[in-house]
């Protein structure tokens, strides 16, 4: 059976919605996810902020509210049909984030089993068919299939197919 | 470089010295692993006790002060210096004892990274040369060389080459 590996963080968790609540409530600023998608320099300044005042992705509870991306769970759902599904998500990074992604799948995804379920770090050693992500690093160590899912930082990423909406999943492999 | 899998419970930890504490203070019994190593009556009463009461494993904390196994520290640390070593652990059936293990390995196995660390259901979507484990079910499906560690319940399973201690391991890999 084809086996998909499916990232959680911008691909089924909206991680940019908290991301850019989180900074705002820190810095006092007003990004807006509307505006840094189609505004390149607001982009910019938005990710130098991020990545100068990022530590709340180490603090309990960040990754336990985290909105679920609209489509994820019936395409995932229908997905299991015809495909072997594996969540396959970089938390180990995160030590808190572990219990709060698996309770968040128990919540939002209760038909993934445990057994489909991969907490890692490097995703390069995950064998697998197609990887969807939102991440370069990921998908061009990956040895199947890459699909890049839209997010944010990943606009002017070319070279993998792309995806950017759980419609656009179902579309192609469904 | 060559990839080496290397499982957690009763590999790195001495999962069954816990267990056999715990389903002690549990049932008011007296098992002790030397008597189970040897004699295999008392081995499947202890296996029947331990499947009908093992809720423990659910229980939070369980996982958070098992003993390192004897070597494994030396061993592993050394076998980064000549391989890419991955810890591969089943551990999303208990979701406590995703930070628990996270935590553990920060404890013993400081020296290993966060990118090197999978938590995982099912093993056999793992790429690697090696997998060093206890469970058949995880080498039996593994697509590399499985190595069998000895434990408690593996003591006659055939047709794996088998290593009874981290000696072993060291004499085998470096």
């Amino acid at each position: 059976m084809t086996r998909i590996a499916i990232d959680m963080d911008d691909v089924m968790a909206d991680t940019s919605y908290k991301i850019v609540k989180e900074l705002n409530r820190k810095l006092n600023t007003t990004y807006q996810i509307p505006e840094l998608l189609i505004n390149s320099d607001l982009r910019n300044s938005f990710f130098k902020d991020y990545s100068n005042n990022n530590s709340f992705l180490w603090e309990k509870g960040f990754f336990e509210d985290i909105p679920v991306k609209t489509g994820a769970q019936e395409v995932i759902k229908n997905l299991q049909n015809h495909y072997e599904v594996f969540i396959v998500s970089a938390a180990t990074e995160f030590p808190h984030s572990l219990k709060e992604k698996i309770d968040w799948l128990g919540t939002y995804f209760p038909f993934v089993n445990w057994t489909h379920i991969v907490f890692c770090g490097h995703k390069y050693l995950i064998q697998a068919d197609y990887l969807i992500d939102d991440h370069e690093k990921n998908l061009s160590t990956f040895t199947g299939t890459p699909i890049l899912f839209s997010a944010p930082h990943n606009l002017q990423l070319t070279g993998y197919e792309r995806v950017n909406n759980w419609d656009e999943v179902a579309k192609k492999f469904l």
